[in-house]
């Protein structure tokens, strides 16, 4: 199995994470996004949305979209509940996420870290804080009933969430008034098998 | 069970279709967004971030989010393959339309139906074009090979891309280049147990 990611990118982490908890052997194949390595027509190939993360399995049929990667090897272990309402509320966090949060703090990330800045997209950057900030209080308030985002232990609600939300002071978001994301990233890092960015 | 709802959501639709197919028993409580009822304080503590569809389970709990929404009602039906591959599939494209689709086609048709295009969203207006195009030629391509979005048969992938696609005419986008996405539009409308947005 090859994954095509980059581990600076928190939608690749993600699913290098999982595998990693999971003890699953892959080859990781580095993309550079900045030289727009995921829009080349072997790559367009592969996954025509051009983006990464990108799984091709060993008899060639391939995954894409970070969350469905992560259902996909979740199944049948502890990260995926068996109990048909927790797990719909594992996929209402992994689809928050894609819609309410990471349009906002990874796009801010990117603009700061990675962008440097620039003053074309300053005002956007900004108009992006409040909506960080308000994905960031519904995560806090499941996180002050729960230790984890669904029950009292890790799912791949966590690993989704967790990817942007460790990095998310790169796109200016300050965490220090999120005490229970603060022990949250604390648990998850200190997990065995946990792998970072670097 | 009670839904919260606006049939005229593509969001809400996709709940509303699946039920209607699987013939599942429901109150629908009608909600106007743009009297801000999903901002209650009432509603709020329903759903923190704000949003319909959320369904109300006779026993209190409360589902969010429209794909998490269809998979707990589709698990267990053919409208969610068994095969661990192909289920991943759906949830693929599940994922790439609420990331690659929705905020293209769905507020391009806002801008367009509910706020008469105003001045100051025209240029963003334009600029949602070529995202929801390249969303609409990823759809084609997939349609050119199967019958339904993953295989022959119709499942929730269906469901939810259909939503907001059948209607991508009133955000501007003009159908009649993907011939294979009209005819899947055309089976999916002559379905049994289908509703529209009206």
């Amino acid at each position: 199995m090859l994954v095509y990611g980059d581990l600076q990118s928190g939608n690749c982490l993600k699913v290098k994470l999982l595998l990693s908890f999971l003890n699953i052997q892959h080859d990781w194949q580095h993309i550079n996004i900045l030289n727009k390595e995921t829009q080349t027509s072997e790559f367009l190939s592969l996954n025509p949305n051009g983006k990464i993360p990108t799984v091709v399995f060993d008899d060639g049929q391939v995954l894409c979209e970070s969350n469905a990667i992560l259902s996909y090897f979740a199944e049948g272990t502890p990260y995926l509940p068996t109990d048909r309402y927790q797990k719909a509320k594992v996929y209402e966090w992994l689809f928050f996420e894609q819609y309410s949060h990471e349009p906002y703090i990874a796009v801010a990330r990117f603009i700061q870290k990675y962008q440097g800045m620039p003053e074309h997209r300053l005002e956007e950057y900004q108009s992006l804080q409040s909506g960080g900030h308000k994905a960031l209080k519904i995560m806090e308030k499941q996180l002050s009933q729960s230790a984890f985002l669904v029950g009292n232990s890790i799912s791949i609600a966590d690993i989704a969430l967790y990817a942007y939300t460790h990095v998310a002071h790169e796109g200016g978001f300050d965490l220090t008034g999120y005490p229970n994301i603060e022990r949250w990233i604390d648990a998850i890092a200190s997990m065995e098998g946990y792998v970072g960015m670097s």
